[in-house]
């Protein structure tokens, strides 16, 4: 690969980049768009299996996508064409047949205003610009089965680092100490470090690990979990606190093995848990999961699947602390792929109904003041015709970290 | 913190806020801008000393800052108000006695465009928004000396990991093994771990460790050297190659331990190395820094220092492998602070003018094909009337790893 000068730009199959372009095109008709222009990262890696600074522009009137590259310059194949700004895309359009598309969509939804205002000028684009993010994250929102299986591998990766984690554990680690180690063992099995979330509100390094009150510590960010953070530069997550005997410690780490991630969450503690609302919620959090993943199947409202999780929490006497005490998250499950924060929601309000090819992070946990955070979370498909599938296996229960 | 529900929202004293302030009024008034509405988490964190969900207003016409707080809702202090949403902003700067500012300037470069769209519905902007962004780079670009003190203490930190690199490579590692011992080396002396980016272009995890003909593999992104990555997904740095004796390793990785982040590079070697034009271009990288140190000074232009660099490496007849061999990076050196691509550049189109408080790092590389990446980076501050002061003080020569 670095051996000749040139590279092929497309690393998916022809059937893949075809199948993922056709879930595109039909969101394209859903929405009424006829032409998109892509750059964000997230979205040209789902479109083209790489990441590279350009666009991809879509047009219902041609049956391939275009590929403008500004860099690495080194990228080649069929519609390839390298470019060293957007100005230079409507003349290469035009030299193509293809008409100047003045009403062509772009990811209104990631893309800054500066940057949406250059490739209006550049196109000129005489009114408001047309949201193509709604149908990216529409597309996106059903896996292919290439996709499905990169996420079971994430999962069996993490699997195995979440299994792994008692074996990390020392007597007199802080929070920030025990999720350092973890660190390293997930980068050890490959784990790439990088946690994508669409948007610049959200920060997050290699994810959380909460143990005590700091899990009540409210965040800026709409994670979940809160957790302090070592510094106000980036308030979430482990603070420093020392993990004390007979408290929860919730590790929620980063699954992004392969482009696309999982999401995973257990409760672990050192030396058995006496408080009885934390172990009722932990197991609560459990049922939940089973509950809503036997379910979930195509066709059933996300709303619904929130409320019937919020009908056992209200059952059980344990809405102060669902979704956290100080602070509530107003969902128990999202999206996951190439990026944290995808569709569905599964949130009071959402409009999503859910589809074969979903992939979802079901995680309902609860925050007790003075004890910490418990409950779990996982990663699973929506199916066909059964429960949803987990894939992140690792076992449910408390475990102990002695 | 954790025991009461309420916190102070302002963690800057009141001094250091007076300043940071005053630095962004005089930007206000240097670009014709009256009233500015930030969100942007670096800016916020840069006008406040925490990341908070929400706004920070600020007007020629009054004295403090309007705090608009979304998450957490716990924040309180003087002119400090709870929102639920944007929309409510308008109505409270009304009963505030101030007319709705139709032409508040807002982060253009940074807010994705759907965001801006809602602020200026909000607000009822009828014609096009103004750009604050220019406004927040320049304020951030001369630091206060509170910044000054932490990013020497960020410096501090990264050089004492920086010095223990030897101790951690082992024979037989590969790029990103030792990458993985030296990213919790940075941890578990409190690095953040978060490589805080302008914009949603460049992706980058704990840095890069590139050894051999890695360096030389293009990349998307707009950093200095590339390297394949180990995923298509985030094509950049380390990718599983093999440290071979009298091979240079090339150590660019995150110095961001209080908010405020150093970078460095340096340079280890399996080894002896023997090639010669390495060796050569190291010591000239060497030289370039020291250099350029000493011309740099409040008011010399920052494309001066660029020319100044250029020309060193023309008389050594260096430039086929100058910033890159395969691809080329367009700058030597950019400002640095609570972000990692901030103002001034040292670029040859750079219209940048050296003052003060700048925290500039400089990184005047090279790749060598068939052997790898050599060269320093350093952080300096540009003082009064002398040379500028380095920050970054790890030992600059070829360090052996064995």
């Amino acid at each position: 690969m670095h051996d000749n000068n040139n590279e092929r730009l497309l690393l998916l199959t022809a059937a893949e980049a075809d199948r993922r372009i056709g879930r595109v095109r039909q969101a394209m008709l859903d929405n009424h768009i006829s032409e998109l222009l892509i750059s964000d990262n997230a979205n040209v890696y789902y479109l083209t299996g790489r990441v590279f600074r350009g666009f991809v522009f879509i047009s219902l009137d041609i049956d391939s996508p275009i590929y403008f590259v500004r860099r690495p310059a080194s990228l080649t194949g069929s519609n390839v064409y390298a470019i060293r700004k957007v100005e230079e895309i409507p003349a290469f359009l035009s030299s193509l047949g293809l008409a100047n598309p003045t009403r062509v969509a772009l990811e209104l939804d990631t893309t800054p205003y500066s940057a949406v205002s250059r490739v209006m000028a550049a196109f000129a684009m005489p009114e408001l610009p047309t949201n193509g993010s709604p149908v990216m994250r529409a597309a996106r929102s059903v896996k292919t089965q290439l996709e499905c299986d990169e996420m079971r591998r994430s999962g069996a990766m993490q699997t195995l680092v979440y299994k792994n984690i008692p074996s990390l554990f020392r007597e007199g680690m802080t929070d920030i100490e025990l999720q350092i180690e973890i660190e390293r063992e997930l980068r050890l099995r490959g784990c790439l470090g990088q946690f994508r979330v669409s948007g610049p509100e959200m920060e997050i390094f290699m994810g959380n690990v909460l143990t005590g009150d700091n899990a009540d510590a409210p965040s800026p960010y709409d994670f979940a979990m809160g957790g302090a953070g070592l510094n106000p530069s980036l308030p979430v997550g482990a603070d420093g606190s020392l993990v004390r005997p007979g408290m929860p410690v919730m590790v929620d780490v980063n699954g992004n093995f392969t482009g696309h991630m999982t999401d995973m969450t257990r409760t672990y503690s050192y030396g058995p848990i006496s408080d009885a609302t934390a172990l009722k919620a932990h197991a609560l959090s459990i049922d939940i999961c089973h509950a809503v993943a036997e379910a979930a199947r195509p066709g059933v409202a996300a709303a619904d699947l929130y409320n019937m999780a919020a009908d056992m929490v209200k059952a059980a006497r344990l809405e102060p602390y669902f979704m956290g005490h100080r602070q509530h998250a107003g969902f128990i499950g999202h999206g996951v792929g190439i990026e944290i924060n995808e569709a569905p929601v599964i949130a009071p309000r959402s409009r999503d109904i859910l589809a074969e090819g979903n992939a979802i992070a079901l995680e309902p946990k609860f925050v007790i003041p003075g004890i910490g955070a418990v409950g779990i979370e996982n990663t699973y498909l929506v199916t066909d015709d059964a429960a949803m599938e987990c894939i992140t296996l690792a076992d449910e229960g408390i475990t102990d970290l002695c």
